[in-house]
C-alpha cells in the first residue's frame, strides 16, 4: 500500500528545494554532466561541477549536498572526491555516492570502497550489481551472482546497509531503499528511462537535492526517486522515443506541481523491515 | 530607445557568420561542450574544441576567434589557455573570456586574473559577480558585495573596463556591455534561459562567432547577445519547459532570418556613458 | 542500383544488435560522449565510456567492439587507447577508429597514425580530409589537397585501404566504404546532420555496434551508415531545425523497424572496384 505521508513529504521536499535553491556540488562523469546539471536546474536546485583539488574544499563549503559519481573515472578524480568529501563531512554536508560500474572493473570497485571507507556517506544509489559489489571482503552479505530472488536482494541490501552504515538505493523497475532497518519501495518510473544514458546518475543528483533539504536519508531518497519516476511517467506520455523522452523528462521535472507529486508518488514504507532482514 | 543601427548591424553580423563559417576555437568546460558546439553550428559558425598543449597553437591559427571558459577548471587547462591565447594575440585573433565561477573560489578568480594579465582579451562575459570579481587588488572599483543598485553596477563596470582595457558584458535580465567609454544594453532574452545549464557559456561562444567577423568589440558583443536573446524569446513561445526550450533555442538560432533579427534586436546604445562613468 | 541483399543485411544486423545488446566500449571525446551513448542505447546496444589506463583492459574484455575517437585529444588518452586496443586485438574484438581532426594538427595526425601502426584496426571512419591524411609517408596515395574529383577520392581510398589493411569509410553527402577491393556507397542521409555536432562520431559508434554482430567490415559499415542515414531522413521530416533534428534522430534510431530499414537502405555495392582501383 502506498504511503500517503511520504507523498506529502515528497511534495514538501520539492517545494523546499524550489524555495531554497540549494547549491549541489557534483564531481561526476563526463557523459552526464550536462544532463544532470539541467535536471538539477529543472528541479529548482543550483548545480555546480568542479573537480580540481585546489578548489573542491571551497566549492563544497557553499553546497547543500555533495554528489560523487565514479563514471568515466580516473585516479586523480578519486583524490579530488576524497578532498571534497572530507570537507563535506567536517561541515556536516551530506554525501551521495553513485558507484557507476562498481563490480565491473577493479578500479571502480576499489575506488567506490575507498570512498565509503574514508568518508561518511549518507546515501549510495546504483543498480543491484553495483550496490551489492560494495560488500566488504568476508562480510556475510551475499554477492550479486548469488542473488536469484527479489527477497534475497532485499536481505542482502539490508545487511549491507547496516554494515556500511549508509542508506542504500537499488534502482530498477521497482526501487528499493533501506538504511538497514526500514525498507521503502518506489513504484514510479518508466521503461524508457533505461534507454537514456545517465538516468541513474540523474536520480542520484536529485537525491542530493532532496537530501540537502531533508536530512533523513530514507525519506529524502524515496521522495526524490518518486519525483523522478513520476516525471518519467508523465514525460513518456508525450514522447516518440528516447530522444524526445529525455527532453520531456526535463520539462516534467520543471512542471511537476506539489499536488500532482503528492498524489502520484507511489512509495511503500515497510517499517517492519528489520525483522525481515534478520530472517535472511 | 532601441538603436536601429545596431539592429541592422546584428543582421549583418549574422549573415557574415553564415557566409564565412568562421572556425571558433573553444577551450571550455565539460558541461557545455556539446551545447555550445551545437549553438555555434546553428549560428553558422564552425566550432572546434581542443585543449592539448601540443596542438592548441596550431588549432587557434586556423580560427576566427578563441573562446576561453574556466568552468570545470583544472590547472593544466589554464596552461593550455595561455599557450593558445599567446598565439592568438600574436596572430591578432580576438579572445573572449568567460570567467565562470570567478569570485567563488580562489582557483577560479586567480586563473581568470592570470589570463587577463598575461593575454590581451577583447571581451569578458559573465554575470555581475563573476565580472566584478576581476577587479585588480587596490583598484578603486567597488566589489560585487557593495553593489546595491543598477547604476552602481554600471559605474563599477565602466571603471573596470577601463582598468582592464577590455570590453565587459554583464549578462542578466538586461545585459550591460561597456568598453569603459560606451555603454550598450540588450533587452532581449527570456527567463527560461536561467533554467538551462550553459546559456551564459553559449552567449560567450556566440560573441566569439560575431567577434570573428566584427572586430569592434561592443558592437559584436551587443549584437551577438541580441541575437541570442531574441532566439530565446522565440524558443520560449514553443516550449513546455527548460528541456524543450533548450532544443527550441538551437532551432531558433538556426532559423533566425536577418529581417527578424534587424527588427527584433533591442539594443540601447548610450554613447554618453563616459560622463556617467566619471560620476562613479 | 541499390543492393537489396545489403538492405536485408542491414535489417538483420539491427535486429541482432537489439537481441544481443552488445557492450560497446568507447574511448571518445568530451563533446559527443552523451550523444553517442544515447545513440547506442537507441540502437539497442549497451554503451560504456572508460578511459583510465588502470581499467580499460578489463572493460574492453566485456565488449563486442572498441570505438577509438581522437576528438578533444590529450596524450594520456592515446596511451589508454593503445592499452585498450592491444587487449582488444588479443581478444579478437574489432576496433573502429574515428580520426577526428587528423590532418588539421600534428598531434591528431600522428596520434591517428600511431594507433593504426600499433593496433590492428578493422574500420576507420572520417571525412575525406581526415581519412586521406592517414596515408603513410612516401605512399603513392594522393594527398587530400590533390583530390579534385570523386573518382580521384575513390582511387585514393582504395589504395589507402590496401596499404593500411583496413576498411575505410569516407562519409559525406554520399558515403564511400572500401576495404581496398570492394567499394560500397551509401546514399542515405540528410543535410541537417551537418548542423549537429558529433553526427560523424555517432556514425562511428553505430558502426561499432554493427561490427560487434557482423564481422565482415564492409557489410557492417555500409549497413550501419544506411541505418543512421535513413534515421536522419526520417528525423528531418519532423524537425524545425538542428535542435529538434538531433532529438528526433535518437527517436528515429529507436523506432526504426526491420522492414523500413530493409526497404529504405540505399547501398550500392560495386564488387568490381578492384579493377577501378588499378586504373588510378
Amino acid at each position: 500500500m502506498t504511503d500517503q505521508t511520504l507523498g506529502q513529504k515528497a511534495a514538501e521536499n520539492l517545494e523546499t528545494v524550489r524555495t531554497k535553491k540549494p547549491l549541489i556540488h557534483n564531481i561526476t562523469n563526463f557523459v552526464v554532466m550536462n544532463y544532470t546539471a539541467n535536471a538539477l536546474l529543472a528541479c529548482g536546485a543550483s548545480p555546480v561541477m568542479a573537480h580540481a583539488p585546489e578548489e573542491v574544499e571551497e566549492m563544497v563549503s557553499f553546497a547543500g549536498a555533495l554528489v560523487l559519481n565514479i563514471g568515466t573515472l580516473s585516479t586523480s578524480w578519486v583524490d579530488a572526491m576524497l578532498i571534497a568529501g572530507k570537507k563535506a563531512n567536517e561541515l556536516k554536508i551530506p554525501i551521495i555516492l553513485d558507484p557507476v560500474g562498481s563490480g565491473a572493473t577493479r578500479l571502480r570497485t576499489e575506488s567506490a570502497k575507498r570512498l565509503i571507507n574514508e568518508l561518511s556517506v549518507s546515501v549510495i544509489r546504483g543498480n543491484a550489481s553495483e550496490v551489492l559489489s560494495l560488500a566488504r571482503e568476508g562480510a556475510r552479505t551475499k554477492g550479486v551472482d548469488s542473488i536469484h530472488r527479489v527477497d534475497e536482494a532485499e536481505a542482502a541490501a539490508l545487511a549491507l546497509a547496516r554494515d556500511l552504515d549508509a542508506t542504500l538505493a537499488i534502482t530498477g523497475p521497482v526501487d528499493l531503499i533501506t538504511d538497514g532497518k526500514r525498507v521503502c519501495r518506489v513504484l514510479n518510473g518508466h521503461e524508457l528511462m533505461g534507454f537514456v544514458t545517465g538516468t541513474g546518475c540523474t536520480a542520484t543528483a536529485l537525491i542530493g537535492a532532496f537530501l540537502s533539504v531533508d536530512r533523513e536519508p530514507v525519506n529524502a531518497t524515496a521522495t526524490a526517486l518518486a519525483y523522478f519516476g513520476l516525471a518519467g511517467e508523465r514525460a513518456a506520455a508525450h514522447s516518440e522515443g528516447p530522444g524526445s523522452f529525455q527532453i520531456a523528462l526535463l520539462d516534467a521535472l520543471f512542471r511537476m506541481d506539489k499536488e500532482t507529486l503528492r498524489i502520484g508518488a507511489r512509495i511503500e514504507d515497510n517499517k517492519e523491515a528489520q525483522g525481515m532482514g534478520n530472517q535472511a
